[in-house]
């Protein structure tokens, strides 16, 4: 029935590759089967002016799509002259996911921020960002750790998303591409390890969702995100 | 135990004015307690480029916030150069939420657009907004009938949104902005009449929520919208 | 003759309500007939960068129309990234008129912003712009005085403003939509309390004007200036 | 009194030097004592988007200072990446200066744009660019005629500006710098040589100026401008 | 002598690997050592406006660098709003390149877009883009012949690019960043493999550089050019 | 053989008009033939962020065209709202070239900005904006040691400019538009007078160039340089 023949329930291969440039505190490129994407976290010694003296550290994030890495070229934001909405609540929906794993202040008055470029699309590009971003993040604290900055590890628990919805009246797991854009309802959903929602976004796409629709999408969306944090750990201990 | 003093599962006063400005073809100022947002419905004879000859309508939404709608003075978006990721995000919600209440093909080839502009900011302004902003499409789809543009109503139910949220360990309805800016989860809803959800929209601010959160969070929000709903009935029949 | 039925020296019915919105320091909507403009008064502690330790104060203005305060819907300056040349020349104006009313130094250094944000244009928005805008700085300033951030009232006379034009060969005041776009000469006069001029902004529209023009034009904006400041007067002692 | 020693009725030396630069179809430089302004008219067989095929021509304007044409170096606006109020305001004042020097119809459907640059400035650049720009603009005119593409000369009247002020209590004619800055009073006044008016843009910098002492400008004004047109005809004749 | 240890005429390892991503008509990640650069190529059935009814077809760049490319995090252009100084020069360089090598006749009326997202930074990125983009242009020109748009090749030539340099006195090829940043003289060398110069362009950084070091620089471009060729080759027979 | 009849190795008259415009430490107008360029060179007793506290002056240049010096007319850069990508190559390269005659430190903490605008342009904006360029540093250096800001001289050598290019096959050398427009390639030289080089930008439009015509462009290029600079230092005699 699903276009790449998995069951309703199935998420696509899942695949977290640590250090991969060499530039970055945290450097992973996160692979949802086809869609791949650059999460790099950059630490830097300054928070943004409305944090200053204030104890506290930040995380953000930054989200772009490289021209080609849909089937139609998409126009370079750098070139248009500006981030186009669905680029900034992106960004704005990652960044926020991510704060939701770190104690801020254990991070001392520093800023850390993920950069997700996706080098290739194919459904879940957000999903992706904050599931590979968490690790990219958790490679860039470890850093600290590791050169002293900070003693005692900030984060306090792991954070995934993936992307659950209805397709041909079935509710899926995992939408690929061919799914999403022909999905009748569309939702990401957040979680940490402990099993609690960090964010929960469903939209209507085709025809209104009812309660036992929703139910049946957070069902799986939690199975899916368990395996993901699951892959998260396997990478992390690699 | 509520800033207001209202039960948790109470709605502020809800009020909608029609024809509040002579020019537009659909005018309402909508009133959610404090919180008063001017929502204005223009009716353009072209559509988009992008849907040019393709035999369908288009519904659209922009947001903005007067500069001091707000407790303290926000900077004009207009000189600033360029909309926020908020009002971007916020009316893009708008739009999707009002096209859902419309057979897009029935509306023939022209464009609604539905300005929001908040003038008084107390908390749910988005939610306010959509719930004025069908009001406003509705009485531009009667202009249209009206004219004889349109025979047949595009219309497909009503649509309507509201806040719910998780203030001191409680699910409260209705969030005005001293409990907004305080809450631990904070949820925007948007239904249609048929009781199906549309957008579902749930941050967790403080601490990630449980299913059993989620699931009080949008019971409250299943009886505000009803109620909403009927005030909107009760405005358009006036 | 005229559109409206008025008299050439006949203003419209003029309006000053105080207190319009419940954030901004002075909250004034005025009303010149149907054109209605909401003027915000922002006290901010803070002077711009080039007036800091100089021992002033400063007043600007921003202007903005909403984007269906129009007959026809304008874009939204905010979405279009800048305001155009007309928004920028008017707010210069109302800046320049409202500095005239107040001696800055007696302000302290702080700046107050006043906001005046069209909801419905019937032509004169700038004339009832400066004209509220006085009513919004003087409740601003009164808010200065209560809470003793100064002493001694910095306001050294009342400011307001008028339009007259020449409509079909004859001299008019207070030219509606109607008369505007088809006036052959359109000036915007600015005065204070003390039959002075603060600006004179004269433009033939259709053909030159000679001096016994602009003499009686000059004089029909004096009385039309005069009621207004009345209005003002009045409004304040309410 | 005056720091340049001139009477109080005095212009400066006044010049237009037709032929500037070689590719405009009018290219002028014009000078008011030290202050320099290039004016060059280009031809554009094509009106905007908003005049076609209604069979009438354009005249607009665009005005620019060189970084280094000032005292202080000013921004580049194109470095800048927008063009400020200053300019914006200056550029639609001379555009509608010189169209009311033209019969739009009688230009056919093409319109001439004067480009304004400053290339040294010491006071009254706006008013040396009206009258400069009107030099340039007939020459573009006369390349018109000569071409064949209009048989008929669409102008109707030379237009010129000068700037005139209270200096120090005394009505004085063509400000420079020094005066300019230091000015109670700065009134920019347009006119044709039927000794109507186009254009009165008054402003009290200092206190607000009374009847008699407009009258006093005013008739300086026309004296200054009587001489300009002169000076303009001579240049054309030369 | 060389940080790497490289001797002057040594390049670094030079990798091209095509189909790199799945959706670009050419994909190809090019390495020159450590630098990684993304080329992607597009083609676009339209011209750009200034060609259209031309009979000629386009090839041209876009240039970007991951903002965690390099060692410090670089803010992102399209966060920034708009692309810097560099990167146009850049992106110009790299499509007058490329459009050495086509007959743009032959193209037919469509364009190619190579898309070079820098992976990551290690000095030569525009001469990677260059060498890489070729090979992506080559696969996106197969894939119009493969799919019978075109009938005849209309490549002329192959064309590369790298860098060389004076470091501490002594003529080297294919600069790393260490060597970069820290060269007297800076050129980078284009040609074709005919043995021709497309592009020259050398910048004295530290101390201006005379005709025998020009001859000493253009002798080991010849030369590494030879060698980029060989290997385009080979990954084109791959 | 050359459209102004001159021979492949004739420079077109050269001539620097120091003091040119009266406000800036150096305006200088050059002139190569009918191309016009305005060098101001303007003090700051400022250096940019990134060189404060570090001992060491700055030298910078902004480019800009008049819209109209050019046949065609151009856009104005402030008003389409960004400079574009041939500007900034351009200015880039002006400074550069100039920082390279300069000893950074022995000017202290201060930056010295020239702006190059051209007034009129006949081919070779840039060679004439660096070689005029130079004259105006220098009297802005004069001006310093004048105002005993600084001791010690800082130039370190004269800068100047040429194009090269073959046309019709022949090298020549200072092109003009009618050559420039038509040339297989161009190619733009910055030498100081030690006879070394400072910049070799070569561009092959039509045809790939071989290394006996770089050769032959080079020697053009030699000689003309000695002939600018020849005339810099007879007009800094003057």
């Amino acid at each position: 029935m699903r276009p790449s023949g998995r069951q309703p329930d199935e998420m696509r291969p899942i695949r977290f590759t640590r250090h991969y440039t060499k530039h970055a505190e945290g450097s992973v490129l996160v692979e949802f089967g086809d869609t791949r994407v650059l999460c790099n976290a950059t630490v830097d010694e300054r928070v943004p002016p409305w944090l200053r003296n204030k104890g506290s550290g930040w995380v953000t994030a930054e989200y772009g799509m490289l021209p080609r890495s849909t089937n139609e070229r998409m126009a370079r934001e750098a070139a248009r002259g500006k981030q186009g909405g669905r680029t900034l609540e992106i960004q704005r929906l990652i960044g926020r996911s991510l704060r939701a794993a770190v104690n801020l202040e254990g991070l001392g008055e520093r800023q850390i921020t993920v950069d997700c470029d996706v080098i290739q699309a194919d459904g879940g590009t957000r999903t992706a960002s904050i599931s590979g971003g968490y690790v990219a993040l958790h490679d860039a604290v470890e850093h600290l750790l590791r050169e002293g900055k900070i003693r005692k590890n900030p984060l306090i628990g792991a954070v995934a998303s993936v992307s659950v919805g209805i397709y041909q009246g079935v509710p899926v797991l995992d939408l690929d591409y061919a799914e999403d854009s022909n999905a009748e309802t569309d939702m990401n959903v957040v979680m940490n390890d402990a099993n609690a929602f960090i964010e929960v976004q469903g939209t209507a796409e085709g025809h209104a969702f009812r309660m036992e629709e929703l139910d049946a999408m957070l069902g799986l969306a939690r199975n899916g995100i368990a395996e993901i944090i699951a892959a998260q750990r396997a990478a992390l201990a690699g």
